[in-house]
């Protein structure tokens, strides 16, 4: 199989070394360089990355000095980027700019009219946009972005009610990993045997980028869903798998048992394609009453799949359901979510 | 002032230990029988509770023997119930025929047309009912119940939100503390760095009781309140302190600002009355948007006042609002929910 | 390879579970037989045991009917045992009497004279004592056992300073994960955000068990080692990897690069066999001083290597040394334990 | 009684934050001044300092403005300094100067020759050095240290033993709570769920300090104990208490019983004096063989005694005894500690 060259940008952080490690055995993609600020670069991996991720460093990164986020010195086909949103917002166009596609996890163009924001079991249709910013911005890279880790877990659970019984109303109470805010990330006397009620501009990312998710292509933007997404984002002490509450009001009145089987049975493009990072069920469902549950499930599907659980009527809400999913906002809701986009970008020919 | 004498009935376990704590410096009860199962009977409470408790045990409890929670041996006024469900629904009819008052935080009575379960800020009128039972029961005792803990938190924030507004969607999702669970209660794999999203019976608990509490005395039994209440329960592992994420939809629209002034200045029959363990603020409100959180707000009030936080609109329901509440399980939601309850008997003239 | 047909007693329980999980995939061993209590008897697997470990139950077992632990039944080579102490005391023997070898993570028969105690690495001689084993019980299969999970972790390091140095003393204090307490095992409140400075026997085994497994054998017997091992034994609120910090007298002096040295360069039989579930080195020395570390480094060499460290003179002993060892419990010191056990016995002829 | 303007240095941090509390309801000192660095200075104190203890900030408190740490414009007899080390190195020398005692809770001064570093139980005579100091530096003032937590807390246990029988080796491993490294302190992401076995310049400040602690006056300094003093210094997921395996060589035998005799009759000077911070025993000893325990024990006598548990034999030194002892690391080892000092300085006039 052809190899693309990657570059990871903001390789040295938590995400950054999410994707090394999944680039790092990756039949596609090579990894060509690993960039990071002007303080990281010139200094081996090894130093300059304190690593952080459970598993180790691959041995052959300890010795690659790190490089600016430059799209000169950088040779690359794909560059994925785990960037600071204020960084990317500047750095993901120069490499777009310079013929490299970007496959971000930075929120920074999120919300873009001719930018992307993709999970592949969704709504893969938004590459189209991608000829509208190519010409729009002349330049032959491209951006393409994927949603905030909280959006991605209960959109992919939302994907087959949406498709068979149409979605009104989502109102969702996450439990969030400490790991979401990356490392350093939340204070220990924060953490332990606590529950933090709020996180940073989350609620409004995930409303925002709902809308845009679920919208559809109208010309040469996407036309937002109507749906009305409320969340209430809390942190908790786990490490890894953020824990949503779900309660949604659909279109079409819908038991339990006809979602848990749409769910089920859903399929999206990635897994027609066999998309390398695709998860043979993108949502598994559980019976079990106690489960989901972030240690024992989290990496079901190699991270990329989404559990859910105790799916029931919602007396609250008109044609109302609830349930609760769980999946990894490391894996399912960063690193491997960026490089999925890259898969698809990859069979579809943007590479 | 003139003293009861007080039997703790379940005085071992968790609840038991935390009402045993709490009456041992109260003004109003006094302790003369620690009362428990068979099995314990008879041994000193020092080698009959492993207590689990942070505060030491009353150094005068320790060598009194546990007796039999039966209401021939035992002299007291009232009696302090944290017996299991099963037990309760023999033992505390025993005592109530036998003339004692008892105050209890079991389940077993909760939903009986003739017993009241009530939270002194919230629905005191209930007491009411006690005529009620003792002309149908024939007995000189009485049983007065409270809610389970998570009902509890809510509840009290809810008050002055429909004595103002109206209330009639509620959509609760509780982030529960191991200490909810009793001792040994949960395994600590299933909490450490974990969350359970199902705790049996709690959702069915939380929907019926509430119904009943904000229900309103109508001849000999109380009228259901009409809101729908939907509860998704979640253990999360901390140690003390229910957290509590609330979308409310009113009978009249209110903002966040009003809401927030009707919950600040509300004030109950308890604090009118100037209940020993009434807090002065039933519900404080606070202003920092990173609060509540269990390790540094649970023992406000000394653990009897709820805190809340956050309060916004919520877009997804009609007059909406949501906000997230915390109270202290073992206090507001269990031990101190039936001194309460008890202190309130002794002024209104049921002791 | 020729496959052994392996039962799995105690399979319902948590190492039980981890035994049956790694035996899934072995290339040796064939599960013909999941045995287990009366109670589980005759329920397919799924149902008999409450799944705790965090990978699926693998497939093909799940409707598998649980048998009794009786050796009239089972049709097995080698029987797995993760029962507890009482029931191994009088199942193993049953099955070593019928001709089944007994890989035993139990605790019954550890210290009974002709039973090797082995850590294949450190002791793999003491296998000599099977045939004494067998003539004196008259029997044609046979018991090994490995040590607790505690030893196990700090043996493997001070193996190669026995060799080289020389060990007079040993004071070990441990922090122990929750997991190896079994399910369910510890309760949560006395686990989050908590220490418990003590756990039953635990110290006690550790002492004689190491006495034991240094010691040579001699004649019919095994001559323990002069050594004086201290342990105390602490429980901490981590899943998985016992932590233990120990400092040790040596015969020789040794700087702590030469210590290093030793344990870097240390290799075993295991190693020297090829064993399936041998780490290539059993002793992995770290540089950096914040590590090793139980989320980040437990699982080194997979969950069958210890890691060191923060090697360092320890100068309240003479020829001191002190260090850092953390291994897996579950799997190092108890499921992989049993397993790697069985490897030798294959490879030395014992089956 | 007379009542001493008050300056707490530093106020804004966890330790100054804890202070504050203490004296907001102390009998002889009355908080005159707030001060913390030059970002701070100027702002109110409810906006200057993120609030991070679990009691509420004393209303009184809130709307102070805080100052600079400059002895010009502060106005006080007393200072508390809970500053870094590099602020303190240059702060309190400056206060002195200005004829403030300085009740320091920062290493900056410990080592110095003329400075007392004191735990008022243990070494109440080193105050003596106040005259050296004040001769050498030509101050009104004085500087007095407390020492880092680790050290408190064992160094009480291990002063009654000390006393009766002599000390010649200390062999200490600590499992140290997070509240020990302040706020923002230990990433959430090494904390849960782990153990991190190292904590910056932590195990060479326990030896040198101890060894200063139990030394004497001999002349114009302290000569050095002579006891070796080795400590293994671990981060352990707990909010608050420092527990500590130890295992002590004495010069003279003594059993258990009666090492616990003297830890439990052990009174210093402070129970002597009557201090207000003083608890009625330094050392409480518990039989119990599963305490002391963090979540259970920390704030007996106030948080300002340790308590002793599981005392033994260790048979792996002459004369051995080991045990484990739990002390709260932010009061009895810091906030506390500097508060008692003071307590101590106003008994013995130096105030």
């Amino acid at each position: 199989m052809k190899k693309f060259k990657a570059a990871v940008l903001g390789a040295t952080g938590m995400v950054g070394q999410r994707i090394a490690l999944m680039l790092s055995v990756h039949p596609q993609f090579e990894v060509t360089a690993l960039c990071a600020s002007e303080r990281s670069a010139g200094r081996s991996y090894r130093e300059a990355a304190k690593w952080v991720v459970a598993d180790e460093m691959p041995a052959r990164f300890r010795d690659v000095v790190v490089q600016e986020c430059s799209a000169k010195n950088v040779d690359a086909d794909i560059a994925f980027s785990a960037l600071p949103a204020a960084e990317a917002a500047l750095v993901e166009k120069e490499f777009a700019a310079a013929g490299v596609a970007v496959s971000s996890n930075a929120s920074a163009h999120r919300m873009e009219e001719d930018v992307p924001l993709v999970i592949p079991e969704v709504n893969p249709e938004h590459l189209g946009l991608i000829d509208v910013q190519r010409r729009k911005r002349g330049w032959d890279g491209l951006i393409v972005t994927n949603p905030n880790c909280t959006t991605v877990v209960f959109a992919l659970a939302a994907k087959p009610l949406s498709d068979a019984f149409g979605v009104k109303t989502i109102i969702v109470t996450s439990m969030q990993a400490l790991s979401g805010a990356g490392y350093p990330g939340v204070a220990s006397l924060d953490a332990v045997a606590n529950v933090v009620p709020f996180i940073q501009e989350e609620e409004e990312k995930v409303g925002r980028e709902c809308g845009k998710i679920f919208g559809r292509v109208a010309g040469e933007k996407i036309e937002r869903h109507h749906a009305i997404v409320s969340a209430s984002c809390n942190r908790v002490p786990t490490r890894e798998g953020h824990m949503e509450s779900v309660s949604v009001s659909l279109e079409k009145n819908a038991g339990a048992e006809e979602a848990k089987r749409a769910m089920r049975e859903f399929r999206g493009l990635p897994q027609k394609l066999g998309l390398h990072s695709a998860p043979a069920n993108p949502v598994i469902v559980m019976e079990e009453n106690d489960r989901p549950q972030p240690v024992r499930d989290v990496m079901r599907g190699g991270g990329m799949s989404v559990c859910v659980g105790r799916v029931r009527e919602e007396k609250a809400l008109e044609n109302g359901l609830k349930f609760t999913v769980l999946g990894s906002n490391t894996i399912r809701g960063a690193a491997g979510a960026a490089i999925l986009n890259a898969e698809l970008l990859a069979a579809q020919g943007y590479l």
